[in-house]
């Protein structure tokens, strides 16, 4: 490997600086393209030294990516990362070098795959467990005679992706259509959390019973994909040796042929494998390729996480900039209170979806091992699981971050809310995330989850009040109730020993004015309070109400405020239909706006909104004290001045 | 059996008789408890014939009901229908024989499981494959030490419900906690539509592979479930004959025990196996029963979808009740409307999942058989395969009905919308449904779409405007759309020969009026009628609109209707949060409030609607015309009349 201790942190990369695309790689000997890959290794490392970002995961697939994009005729032959934490080399390798180490900046290459950002990204993830569903789309699309796309459908997804339900209906399709579509299985030792399940425990038998086979041997087990008429005959010889040198058996009887273990890091068994299969597949194909997450970078093979997801880093070292921060994060503060609660009450268990650390419940787990349970990417499960032992009698904290819980809407609807069974959602990562984007931002589970029938709606302020909602939950058994709070540290307000149950829909005054009003709805409340400062200077004395329930709504608070002042404004970290939408439901139908109130409801913006620091995304989002000044003297026909616009 | 021709259409049911619960099945003879499954039988055909409902479901599952509740102490043991439509007899033994003649009426019994109903109901249910996941939750409860609570944990759950991924991540997660768990595979012939997809196929070579086990054998192979010390040899001992006598390698490598396949029909081996295995397991186990839908009556075995939904029917010739009518279903517009527009343009293509008779996806396959896909129960594959579809330049429709497609909101969200990819969502029964209840309405999608940057939401007023949506949707490639519409017959308006593209985000006034605005979105538009001219007649002259679109809103419509008249009510057949939620959000924040506007917003209730007549429903939601009529006189200070509020 080139050594990437070079001036300006920039690894030598000869033979890599020849590519300006795949087309480069084709005429490139086997030896070359080992060599590409060693470099494109270094400047990965370079790369995400500056950047942070996922690091393991990329790592993990150099050598497949190399050999990828020089046996298929990319961005011809649709090629699909299952999430794309691992798709760094890949866009070094596809035109986007130069921009490389913008990754997950405002401005620069998202940290995924993206169609509006390359042809070589014909679908984008982030989300796992997606990639064999859209292959198959592609595939069907060139099975119906769409002409200039007559190319092959790869999915590459990791072994963590395969817990998921998606990805088993997509086997079962793609088994069942038997079209020719080509899955490899990245199975890496450590997906973000150590994987989970039957699935996961049968691919560790697969390749602990089977031997690596070496690149001839892997070669000619892929020849078993013969033309049609031979393949009855070829079959029934498998059949015969199936359960020998050949695992598989799972794959195989959901209708792929399955070729492997082969060691994804050795570019000769890919290459060979993959030559052979594009050669002769006639159907479903599933390759399984055991790699190594972090291959190739010391501090990352050894970390326990294998670098999945990384802040700046010091190549040499391996030690990562951690900014510093005097309040804790959210995330943690979420995770002593439920233990606390936990210590009272042996009900309480907690629930995550492959996200223990991300979660909080790493912590959780560590105090109480047989109370937590980590589903694995199974956000349906997990929440059907927790409505069943609610129904059981205990006291489930599904613990899942906003966008993730959308894989389980209509369980969160059937099995908890219309069985008004008292899940406890705790949805982290609420609002915008910063690095990670668009598709993990928490923009809509206040509307989601709102208008349920029995639904219990908070959102945290700050800390101290994630403290009490967690209490409230614990406390709260009639019916299903969610608590959201955003990615990242709190204000550092001081902190109760121990949270308190809330009053179930109960908002609160935080400071009292007589003009405007602004209500807030989770921690937009500092912004809120700096707003008011604003006004307050300008003659304009500004109310301050923190709304604490998006559902059930505080409607005496609500009504006073609209009655009490000549201009409401609220605020919330969501998109619209959430909770404006229904303080402005209940304004109307109470017959609060009949004579006439200057309301404006300050949500997300519609459109998705790109990475970029969370600050950056909150101004363009439209939801900050600037924002609510603005609002508020437009509303009441003030002229606004160069520092509320700001 | 008996015969169920007697007087009043009952059948004579001696031994049934004496069954008040369960807890009477313990003292019978083997001999006896077949018996009962006879009468038990004639009784659920007999109450069928009356109600309407799924009858072919609970034929299937006599036997194994009977055969269930004599082993098991239900209710401390948890008996967990997936999906519910087979609960019928399982009703009729557990103290509900009373009422079964009130089955999916307005105010008797639901036509699933539901807890409310019985606590031999643990867990109630309606959309498929979710039982797995809640027996695991109860069997986690069980073993935390719930101690009131210490029973079995048994999913029974049918073929079809397998292809869904769900169900795999239940079996995922059971499979690797190895707790005690029974998972009974309730295999027959025939789901709603024929079962689809690679685990079905794989099913089949299951059974068709390895002959039916009698109950000797069926209960020896039972018997492998030995206590823990002994497991390890008997291990070794199965590993030598696997794949010989006994099938089930995918379960098997699944982590689960696997007994069958066994004749679902016959008692002794029904009752030889669930004794040996309620005495035996220690892990999760899977029984694999064989049975026929519709078993045991002959106009259900025969008919092609095994009786899966009938009307009330003759008892003798089977000869099924419909309602005539005199306009075409809201289903059978869509399906014509689509083949109409594939007709003009090959990339249309069309997905269900496992509706195709629902949705009127048969006329459309019978059409293009290779354009149209049924992915079984599996709405995110669904959902990503037509955004992989559309991103290889076909026009995929998905047919899926409201609450089902809350399974693939996430898809909808993260890989059609965040993509901008078009995608077209046909959303058949939007609103109330009628005797399925409050798990089948469709309240939500409005809400949950509404708010997705760059979607096209319609909803159509009438059977014409469907097929001018399906156009529309057609045409329209710049990004995903979805049309509504409801449940049963159109109004009989007449019928352009072909749809016309409307254009987007264009409502349109149906009557013009002075006083009051009526915007109504969706089939509600004829009770706006109605309502308007009531106020006609009162003097109070009414402007009705049909919005059309809830994304783009009309703006420039909304914002005429808030400035023309002293009132607005808007109308529509969802829950809060959406149409009218997004007018008042428009209202709002152009200023529109600002000097008073009596606006109220009709949307459904604050409550999950039980079963009756799709009328009473609406009535109960509070979205007919008398509830406008009294809306707008409230709003206008005038007092109601009589009939107003009839």
């Amino acid at each position: 490997m080139a050594d990437p201790r070079l001036p300006d942190n920039r690894p030598s990369t000869p033979l890599l600086d020849t590519v300006a695309s795949p087309a480069d790689l084709k005429g490139m000997s086997d030896a070359q393209l080992r060599r590409v890959a060693d470099e494109l290794r270094a400047e990965t490392i370079s790369a995400v030294s500056v950047t942070g970002g996922h690091l393991g995961a990329g790592l993990g697939v150099v050598e497949l990516t190399v050999a990828i994009h020089a046996v298929f005729d990319t961005p011809k032959d649709r090629l699909i990362w299952d999430v794309g934490h691992q798709c760094y080399p890949h866009k070094i390798l596809t035109g986007r070098r130069d921009r490389i180490r913008t990754l997950r900046m405002g401005g620069g290459l998202s940290g995924f795959t993206k169609r509006a950002e390359s042809a070589y990204d014909p679908f984008g993830a982030a989300h796992s467990s997606t990639s064999i569903s859209a292959a198959l789309g592609f595939a069907t699309a060139r099975d119906l005679g769409q002409s200039d796309r007559n190319g092959d459908a790869i999915a590459v997804i990791g072994d963590g992706a395969m817990s998921a339900g998606m990805a088993y209906e997509a086997l079962n399709n793609a088994g069942h259509q038997k079209r020719r579509l080509i899955v490899i299985l990245n199975d890496n030792e450590m997906s973000i959390a150590p994987p989970v399940g039957a699935m996961s425990d049968y691919l560790t038998r697969l390749w602990t019973t089977n031997p690596f086979q070496d690149f001839r041997a892997a070669a000619k087990s892929a020849e078993r994909f013969l033309p049609a008429p031979l393949r009855e005959g070829a079959r029934r010889a498998r059949e015969l040796i199936k359960g020998a040198a050949l695992g598989g058996t799972l794959f195989e009887e959901l209708g792929f042929d399955y070729v492997g273990p082969i060691d994804g890091h050795d570019m000769d068994s890919l290459l060979a494998v993959l030559r052979t299969v594009k050669a002769r597949a006639d159907g479903p194909v599933l390759i399984h390729a055991l790699t190594k997450k972090g291959k190739g970078y010391a501090p990352a093979e050894s970390a326990d996480d294998k670098y999945h997801g990384v802040s700046k880093f010091d190549v040499v070292t391996g030690a990562q900039a951690k900014a510093a921060s005097n309040a804790p994060s959210y995330t943690k503060v979420f995770a002593n209170a439920l233990i606390a609660e936990a210590e009272a009450d042996p009900r309480i268990v907690a629930v995550t979806g492959a996200m223990p650390d991300g979660t909080g419940l790493n912590l959780f787990a560590r105090r109480f091992p047989n109370r937590c349970f980590d589903v694995g990417i199974a956000e349906q499960h997990a929440v059907t699981y927790c409505a069943g032992m609610a129904a059981g009698g205990l006291k489930p904290f599904a613990a899942i971050y906003s966008t993730f819980l959308q894989r389980g809407y209509d369980q969160v609807v059937h099995d908890v809310a219309i069985q008004k069974l008292p899940v406890r959602f705790a949805i982290d990562r609420a609002g915008l995330v910063g690095a990670d984007g668009a598709t993990h931002a928490g923009s809509f589970d206040v509307a989601y989850l709102s208008n349920l029938p029995g639904f219990v709606v908070m959102a945290a302020a700050d800390e101290a009040e994630l403290m009490h909602m967690v209490a409230t939950a614990a406390a709260y058994d009639e019916g299903p109730s969610a608590f959201r709070y955003p990615r990242g540290e709190g204000v550092g307000v001081e902190m109760p020993a121990r949270g308190v149950p809330l009053e179930i829909g109960r908002g609160r005054i935080v400071k009292e004015g007589g003009k405007v009003a602004i209500l807030s709805f989770g921690t937009r409340l500092a912004e809120a309070m700096k707003a008011a400062e604003e006004l307050d200077a300008r003659g304009l004395s500004a109310t301050v109400a923190d709304a604490r329930f998006a559902k059930p709504l505080d409607r005496d608070l609500i009504l006073r405020l609209a009655r009490e002042h000549a201009a409401l404004i609220t605020v919330e970290e969501g998109a619209t239909g959430g909770f404006g939408a229904h303080v402005l439901h209940l304004l109307a139908n109470e017959g609060a706006l009949d004579g006439g109130l200057r309301i404006r409801t300050l949500c997300f913006p519609d459109a998705f909104i790109d990475q970029d620091s969370p600050a950056r995304m909150y101004e363009l989002a439209g939801v900050n004290a600037g924002h609510m000044v603005a609002a508020a003297l437009a509303a009441l026909g003030e002229a606004p001045s160069d520092a509320a616009r700001a």
